[in-house]
Order: C-alpha cells, then structure tokens, then sequence
C-alpha cells in the first residue's frame, strides 16, 4: 500500500448514445483508485453519504484498495449527472449535487501517513493544502485540478504547485490556469511555478509529458468503440501513478512507461459505464495492452538523409 | 523529378493574431512542392492568373521543382482570404474567388507521364481521375480532397479511391467522408472501397497512418511559437510522399518514417507566412528535427510486469 489518493467518491447518472445510467459508481478517487490498483495496493480518502451502496464500495477491497480513510457521512453523497454528444466529443453536465462533499475535511490515518506516492485529486486547493500538512514526507506528490478553482481559488492553487512534483491536467485546464493557448509554452510556465513535470491529458488524442527540455508524447489507444469517457482522465492518472508507485522508478524513462500505462488505463475505462471496464483486466490483459503501444508508436528513424 | 502533384496554386491573403499579408504565393500544390523538393525532384502541375507573379513562383525552380506543368491562362488567379482565431484553432474563409482555377483541366505534360509517384491535390475527383488517365503505371497514387467535393461529387469520389493506394485526409473529412465521427473505424471503412492505406491528418495533436490490422501514431512536432499554420496539411502530405518518392521505400516501416517527414515538413510551414517557413531549412536542419521525433516518442516498454 505504497500510494494514496484523496479525492471524490460519487454516484454518477450518465447518458451516452449507447446507453444510461443512474447513481453508478464514480468520481476521480474512484476511477483513480480502480485503474491504479492494478498495479500496486492503493488507499483511499474521500466522503460518501448514508445512501451510498456500501456493499458495492467495500466489493473494491477485494482488488487491493484500502477504503478505511473513505468516511461515511450523515447526508446525501455526492452526485453527477451528466450527458455526452452523439460522438462523445463534448458533454453536458445536468446537475451537481455536492452532498457531503462540500463538507469534506481530508483527514489522513495515521497509518497512512508515510505513504511514500501521493496523488491530490481534483478538491478545493486549500484541502490538497491541508492534506500535505499531515503527510510525512513522500517521495512524489501529483495532483490535478479543474477550472472552477483555478478561477476561484488560483492564489491557493499556485500555493499547491509549489509543493507538488508533478501536475496532471487537461489540455483546457493548462491553457486557463496560465493563460497561455500554446500548451508547449503553458507546461513551460507550470515549470516555473514549481512541479519538475506536467502531463496534459488530450482525450482521444493522448497525453504529453513535458520535463524541462524534454517532451514525450503518448498517443491515446486506437478504440472503434468508446462507450462512455467518464473517467478516462482519472483512470490515466491511476494508471501513471500506480506504476510509479509500484516501480519507484522517478527517472524520465520511468515516467515515460508510465505514461502508457497510463493511457492504456484510460481506454479500458472507457469501454464500459461506471468502473465495468475494468472487469477483466487481468495482469496478461493489461500487459498485452501496454505492449500494443510499442507497435502503435514504434519508428526506426534513418540516421542520414541517404 | 520523380513525384508530381496536382493541385492549386493560389495566392493567399491571411490575417493570424501575429500578422497580416495579401496576395503571399499559396495553394496545395505550392505547398506541397516546397516540402516535398527537400527530399526529392517534383514536377507540379497547375494553373494560374496573368496577375501571377511569375518572378516569385520561377524562383521555387532554384528548390528542384519543375513548373513547365504550371500554366498560365487569362483571368485571375485562385485566391483565398482568411482569418484565423486567436488560438489558431479555427479559421474563417472571408473570401474565395476561383478565377482560372474554375476551369482548370490539367494536362500531364508527356515526358511527364511516367513519374513514379503521385499525388492528387484537393480537386474535383473527375480531374482527379483525369490526371490518373494520363499517367502510365505510377508506383504509388496518394490523394487528398474536401468537404466540398465529399458533399457534392461523393459517387465520382469514391471512384477515385478505388484507384489510389493512400488516402491523405483530416479527422472532420474522413468522419464525413465515412460517415463515421470514429477515425479508427473511419479509416478502416476507407481501407475497404480501395487505398491499402489511409493517413488522417489531426492538425496540433499529430497524425495517423492506418494499415490493414496496424496503426501508426506520429505527433506533431511540440512548437512553442505557431504563426500561420496554412499549408501545413499540404507540407505534411509533401514529406511523406517526398520521403516515399526519395526512397522508393513502400514499406510499412518505411510509411512510418515517411510520416515523421511529414510531421516535420507541417513544423517548418506553421513558422512564417506563406512558404518563408522553409527557407534556411538545408538537409542537416530536417535531419535535426526529423531525429527529434525520436525522443518525443521514444519509450522502453517492459516485457513484464515485474
């Protein structure tokens, strides 16, 4: 149990041209936690309310994910609704209902404390502040965040860039958090700020890890079929971190192969609603789908113009 | 000379957030030729106004690009007027007046007629299927086209793609082209009205080669500073076949390089306007950028999950 996540834990009602759903489980401790937890054990820190299906949750730990730091709470848990486009390109969100949520103090076990991988999912910047205060020194700390804080709370989030190692954001949140529409440029700034990495996750178009003077890009997995891309994200974010986690491996080639388990976690997400993608995936599934990225990526770039 | 084009030769006027300029040489086949004349010999074949400015265009002759296909008619040149978002993102066409080009019927000079290797710019599909009447066995037909013709000569085009070998395409074209908003299943739909292969272009994101059974992701080269990114398509098609038409090579391995010719060639044009981005590109500036892919994508996979 070498990596901790703190985050939201939700039930999500979607609709896609494939489907619909209602009150499945979601949110980006959730996914995170799922996708991560193929590679290494994970523990968990969120909120759920009283009507939230334990039962379901618990069904979790069998896959290595320590949910004793996910508090239950009188109240509603936190919901999504959401509806994406016939080509799943955009989406709309119907309603929020934060429940609990919105009252969501992190508070870190002791137990818990050492965690040497710490991964700050998408919470008010004050909250991922105070989670760092109770951590004991870890070895890597990355977090995300969205655009509702980076204009609500930017002075706060620039006080957790500070403190962070790495940053995993979308493409649409560098460009609004530096103000900057050349994500190149906009990694360069966050540099600057304080992380000595930045992924910018680009959906189907795949990710970009930028280090100082180094950019490394992995294509999202070719899919025919994309069911539901909620998640997507997080479960890219589980996937780069649990194989850090789980190598301790820090260099930049490191980082690279963990960017395509990464990406190959994103596209089991997006296969089925809810964290149903990932049913299956076993040990051999998963490495046959890393393993298909070096065909998808592979070139022999001649030496001279001949 | 070993690889001929078809297609527009314009004059351009174009507003970006960085500058302004009027009447600057432009259209497919200018583009391509340019990219495509540092790796090989290029014969173009196209047709402007009496107001051409015949000066600038003979001067492109210096980079090993046969014009004496280039005629020249009474009227006006093709021009295009456009001005682009400030994010580059989007583009608006303010103006288009065809001229000469609207009766554009090209003829393939004879001692033409056995050029290896072709490419189809952006025309109607019947003169595309013209141009292919008067060729003798090329080695490899490649194509473009747009939504223009996808919408208004659909029959007449998927003629022509019965008779060529790639398809060279963006996302918005080959999902109306296919009528599929999935590019993968898009392009393997392609793959089964002709073209063994399909390259679908993603502007900043990159490009995809697509072979029955295999795919190949090349990412655009990370630029800090884009200035026009007009032409860029038509400078990534003239890499990959100038790379292809250089080395003859028709391999699955040899398209994969010929794609990160492409990619580099879309770099140069982005940098100034009109075709200003290529000069002082000499072979060792290609070859530096061109290896520079190879640590944008080059990752160890592990063989397992140790």
């Amino acid at each position: 149990m070498n990596l901790l996540v703190v985050g939201s834990v939700a039930l999500d009602s979607i609709e896609t041209p494939f489907g619909k759903v209602d009150d499945v489980l979601g949110g980006s401790a959730l996914y995170f936690s799922v996708a991560a937890s193929l590679l290494t054990g994970v523990r968990a820190i969120g909120v759920v309310g009283d009507d939230y299906p334990m039962d379901q949750l618990q069904a979790l730990s069998a896959r290595g994910i320590d949910l004793s730091g996910v508090a239950q709470a009188p109240g509603e848990s936190f919901r999504w609704r959401g509806k994406y486009s016939f080509d799943l390109a955009s989406r709309e969100t119907l309603e929020t209902r934060l429940g609990v949520f919105a009252d969501f103090r992190p508070r870190i076990p002791a137990a818990f404390r050492d965690t040497p991988f710490v991964f700050l999912g998408n919470i008010h910047p004050d909250l991922q502040l105070a989670v760092l205060d109770q951590m004991r020194a870890p070895q890597l700390v990355a977090c995300d965040t969205m655009n509702f804080w980076i204009d609500s709370a930017r002075d706060r989030l620039l006080e957790v860039l500070k403190r962070v190692d790495l940053l995993i954001v979308n493409d649409e949140e560098i460009r609004q958090l530096s103000e900057d529409w050349n994500v190149h440029r906009a990694a360069r700034w966050v540099l600057s700020r304080g992380p000595r990495r930045v992924v910018v996750k680009r959906g189907e178009h795949g990710a970009l890890l930028v280090e100082p003077g180094r950019s490394f890009y992995c294509p999202a997995y070719p899919l025919e079929e994309v069911f539901d891309p909620t998640g997507a994200g997080d479960a890219f974010a589980g996937g780069l971190l649990g194989y850090v986690a789980r190598t301790g491996d820090l260099s930049s080639e490191g980082l690279r192969r963990a960017m395509v388990f990464g990406s190959a976690m994103g596209s089991f997400a997006v296969a089925r609603f809810s964290v149903a993608g990932f049913e299956g995936v076993t040990p051999a599934v998963l490495q046959h789908r890393v393993r298909s990225f070096k065909d998808l990526t592979q070139v022999e770039i001649a030496e001279a113009l001949a």
